[in-house]
């Protein structure tokens, strides 16, 4: 479900066309739908009203501090990674409260951060972070909340670099030991283990593993009951999958219906943490045709846009749909790759697709870029990061302005010993 | 070879110990030694010397300003494929005619500014740019030189991302397209076609595809020839490989040796695009242990720096050689996965390497790490960059400052119409 749409032959976001945003702010650039993006938050929060969770939107999927503040004034929480993340979160106007914290090597200084800001969680990955928690909040005679990450050991079936919840993963604690910690909590001074975690990947788009590894935790929690230990929270993370290509992913109603009855009437504060599915179909990359190549092999289509700003394709293999983003059915079609220009034969945007054929100068959009995309962009090659632009109905405006080529050397000085 | 050494158990770049660069600056970082990269330079300038080329670095491999303005003073030109690198690279001082300019999807935009500066060479890639080169050069009254990048359907036998001279690439112009625009270029007004130029791939440790590609298109020049058509300029490209494991490439003197009796005499005026051949092992990347985790399959180092940072074992399952900063021969050995502190599994700097145990706290430098590192990172995670240092001698200088996270939001506003 997003609100990218055709009128009169003409691609929308909203009210207002792509086009016209391109002639303001040039190409290439994320464009980001305010409906889509809230309505995701809100189908989520709705199909799971009767048990209240806190749902807290993972920034790494797009950090931009309107998109975030949208989600906050919806009552969004965040799901941070480090202390990037807690900085702009805060900035962006989150009570530390609704913020929970995962990440397996989160560092000294960035812990003691979080720990004086008083974040609601920690999603602590492993005894030695648990050990730097305790020691921390120690020094600054304070009690820290934490969730301890459970590896599950379920297999998620998606690609390799985002399945998380294998015992080969660097990911999460396995039950035994996470057991051995709740019983010896005492030790860990400062510090109250209050709920269990659990991540198995991203893109996931059955409920079988999300099930699997919810029962598999329940199960671990009623054998801690019986011990006397009891949590607060069951942190049930992100990874819903989205509709790319032709994955026909479980809808927020049909999750909800198989995940509430299994946590309803335990007493557990339920959180959620999805990034991708209310961020990934709430964006489109644009970018324009610069050239039409020819090759005796293959035809290309050259575009302004390339892996440095989207590296998704390159990196994950990864599909994203291709929209003219002025529509003529009339156009014959025919298959290209869709390559940017950067120089290497992995800066790539789609590989033998079929399209209309474009002219040069011609743009097309994206689609389900509004995750992973501007977030994980750089400037490889020299070539300053895209504008983010954001549209609520009839309006739009420039949430991120594109780099300069100033912004590239920023920092930078020639010593005068090699001068 | 590479001035990364041991004196005393500790680990030094040229006559400055690592560990105090990492007080001084903290970790992770980028550290780059002056006399590594300006011998490398040097070494290929002097393998050459008979036939005097013009020695472009390759500056996406690391566009460094300091790093730059270092190779510049020692003679070298610049091979940039951006209009951000035009910038870069002239600020470092260069000389435009020292400068070529390549790349499949140059914009409008950015040839009309080199055009302007006068670089010495567009290393052009398809019809439709020469046409867009011969407009633009009409519009200022300028005639432009420009060499065809010619694809020699030659195999490269590297990482497919970093092949670029098969007939399936999107690079350059196949040979019957090549001889029929030479045939008719008096047709394209404003422009000089004067040159050739091929560029095979990237990390090729063999002479036989340089080779190859080198004969083909001196065949090739040998046939225009008798059509009339001389070239001033043959551009043999980059690529050589450099060791990162236990590769054994071709030295700068053995690559002279082969290519030099192939273009003696010939008259042509040969440029060379090297990059990683000359920053590669000049540069490494510190990070430092936050945590040692044993999993039940796997251990791992969790280490302060990640994908964001330096993404080549992620994209390219590249590898990178690991020394402890500090040596320690008494300790035990053992297999660990490097990982960083990103949330997904393909955030990883070493997979199963055997290496001595390492204690949190404790600092490693990932070797050939010059090229292709820094130039390659992002903001993924809301990470700020690294800094960049780099050593001559007993010297060392910050040559770019670590991001803060105000950085991170720089540009980002939040319009009224979502407060």
């Amino acid at each position: 479900m997003h609100y990218f749409t055709y009128k009169n032959k003409k691609l929308y976001c909203e009210d207002v066309s792509v086009e016209q945003i391109a002639q303001a702010v040039g190409t290439p650039f994320y464009c980001y739908s305010y409906r889509t993006l809230t309505e995701h938050f809100i189908k989520l929060k709705r199909a799971f009203a009767s048990i209240k969770p806190l749902i807290c939107f993972s920034m790494k999927s797009n950090s931009n501090q309107a998109v975030l503040h949208s989600l906050i004034k919806k009552g969004a929480g965040l799901d941070i990674v480090s202390g990037g993340e807690l900085f702009r979160g805060m900035k962006a106007g989150c009570n530390p409260r609704k913020i929970v914290y995962a990440g397996v090597g989160k560092t000294e200084k960035e812990l003691a951060d979080a720990i004086k800001r008083g974040v609601l969680l920690f999603n602590v990955e492993s005894i030695q972070e648990l050990e730097t928690i305790s020691r921390i909040s120690r020094r600054y005679n304070i009690t820290t909340q934490v969730s301890l990450r459970v590896n599950p050991d379920v297999k998620a079936d998606t690609h390799e670099y985002i399945t998380t919840a294998k015992a080969e993963n660097k990911f999460g604690i396995n039950i035994p030991i996470v057991e051995k910690i709740c019983l010896k909590a005492s030790s860990f001074s400062h510090v109250a283990i209050v709920g269990l975690h659990i991540h198995i990947g991203s893109q996931i788009v059955t409920a079988a593993p999300f099930i699997q590894a919810i029962k598999k935790v329940l199960a671990f929690m009623d054998t801690m009951k019986k011990q006397g230990i009891y949590f607060t929270y069951l942190n049930i993370g992100g990874g819903l999958g989205i509709v790319y290509k032709n994955e026909t992913p479980q809808t927020a109603e049909e999750f909800a219906k198989r995940v509430i009855p299994m946590v309803r009437g335990r007493g557990y504060r339920i959180i959620l943490e999805p990034g991708r599915f209310i961020a990934g179909n709430s964006g489109i990359f644009v970018t324009k045709v610069t050239y039409v190549k020819r090759g005796t092999k293959k035809d290309f289509l050259i575009v302004d846009g390339g892996m440095n700003d989207l590296i998704r394709p390159s990196l994950y293999n990864a599909y994203h749909e291709i929209y003219p983003v002025v529509q003529n059915k009339n156009r014959a079609r025919s298959v290209f790759d869709v390559v940017g220009p950067i120089c290497e034969s992995g800066d790539f945007l789609a590989k033998e697709r079929e399209l209309p054929q474009f002219n040069a100068g011609e743009l097309m959009a994206l689609l389900g870029a509004g995750a992973y995309g501007f977030t994980m962009s750089s400037n490889y090659n020299s070539r300053p990061r895209v504008a983010e632009v954001l549209v609520k109905g009839k309006k739009f405006a420039v949430v991120r302005k594109r780099e300069t080529y100033t912004d590239l050397v920023k920092g930078e000085t020639i010593p005068s010993f090699v001068k």
